[in-house]
């Protein structure tokens, strides 16, 4: 078997997570059913700001059922052994409520424009309140990057 | 931008999913806590029997607390422009109920073996009851490959 790579400092975890905020373009979004207990999930894309992430998905889809229902959703971005976790808040956004400049850079960033569609589409802001990133066993210690909403390592970027 | 490549046919995208569900070792494992509506979602691995997954994690975790509490579950494999997701049931199995040769193939393919472990673990066997597969946006037509646990093609491997 081919060694483990060292485990990254969590300076250098935190600084590949902002890049793949950035750069990635798709989250697996989970999300649940309040009344049965069922869960959901699908893909969807984002767009990062620096501090929240934006998703956007038909008003009458599950995930935006659930998430109007209880604002709580699960990100999972990258390759299963390249994880970043997110663990957030969701807000409701109607496509009226979101600023010009961010739905243009949504749309540039993902390749669709929810304002553009005929039938409705909610936008749902995601701050997240713990961030988890790890690649392979030895990075499950201090896996943990930011939790109650804040960062524990400073780097700047 | 570069042209989508063609939709697959059905009977291609059953064998391509087929071929990852075989070869793949991780998969996003998606559940809820039926009391808070809470979700749930980290990675996990899977060995495919050619009809269930069947996956473990530790007895006190939150995955196997969601899935003894409902057994209701959704698995996502692939990248996110290559995805397969698969909807099912989970029905717990302790370590002794699962048969030497499974574990050992379990092990085999994922690394690890919860039968090896100090810290108690449960294995779970994932019937699907839908799958669904598809790249781009062309193939969003047709994704469903499975309903109510029929595969809708029936070519053979």
């Amino acid at each position: 078997m081919t060694p483990l790579p060292t485990a990254r400092t969590p300076e250098q975890r935190r600084l590949d997570t902002l890049r793949r905020l950035e750069d990635d373009v798709d989250a697996w979004v989970a999300t649940a059913d309040p009344r049965s207990g069922e869960p959901y999930m699908v893909p969807l894309s984002f767009l990062w700001d620096g501090a929240t992430l934006l998703i956007a998905t038909a008003a009458a889809s599950a995930t935006a059922r659930n998430l109007l229902a209880v604002g709580l959703v699960r990100l999972g971005i990258g390759l299963t052994r390249d994880v970043i976790l997110v663990e957030g808040t969701a807000e409701p956004l109607r496509a009226a409520e979101v600023p010009q400049d961010v739905g243009d850079a949504f749309a540039a960033k993902t390749g669709f424009d929810p304002r553009e569609l005929s039938s409705p589409y909610l936008y749902f802001r995601v701050r997240p309140r713990r961030i988890q990133a790890w690649r392979e066993v030895n990075e499950l210690k201090d896996r943990d990057l930011m939790s109650d909403g804040s960062w524990h390592v400073t780097a700047d970027r």
